[in-house]
């Protein structure tokens, strides 16, 4: 009998809901394009499929990337983080990320913020 | 009577914790360096500081990141996504951004994964 491995880590640690977040970074120019969440089965889809799969929180369903948009998102890599609550994944992006039309969701909206001097003083 | 209008902008959108996640970025090399999480004092502290200030869920305090390690992170730039739930912080990262010493918590943490091919007919 042919034993499945299943191709999610063990490591994973998904939240309360059954979710962690994954970060969406453009492959070869290094932007973030977004953040969203995946379940177990969402995180499997993206292993096996070379396409992101996530779970949509508002609508209750998975969201495979670009299935209605046509923005398509290939996987290129994924990676967890330290602690296993968090995927980074890197993709090939075709389009815009973001639903709103911009290439990426943080596409200009920036929050006026003190830029920080690494040669202050340390306090 | 001065008004002090609050830097943390209304469109914020904080989870049923009072906390978003908050993706660091180097500002030099693009590289995805780790997620943490802030609740509003915590985003107010890093817009107003020039350094980035979490909320440790796990040890239920401020973390200014590099008090303890001296691997400080200086704010470059701070935007939030189409939401207004998750924010992008690039930095000027001192050090290992990772607490085990990596530069970033997804360094050496791949998981195998298909290889999507955006030339491949599409599903």
């Amino acid at each position: 009998m042919t034993q499945h491995r299943d191709p999610v880590p063990e490591a994973l640690v998904f939240n309360a809901d059954g979710l962690l977040p994954a970060i969406i970074q453009d492959d070869e120019s290094g932007e973030v394009l977004m953040l969203a969440w995946m379940d177990r089965e969402a995180v499997r889809r993206t292993l096996t499929s070379g396409r992101v799969t996530f779970w949509s929180r508002s609508r209750g369903e998975y969201w495979r990337k670009g299935d209605t948009s046509g923005h398509r998102q290939y996987v290129r890599s994924v990676a967890m983080d330290c602690d296993g609550d968090t995927l980074l994944v890197r993709v090939v992006q075709l389009g815009a990320a973001c639903h709103t039309g911009t290439r990426s969701c943080f596409t200009e909206r920036e929050i006026a913020a003190l830029v920080g001097d690494p040669s202050a003083p340390e306090e």
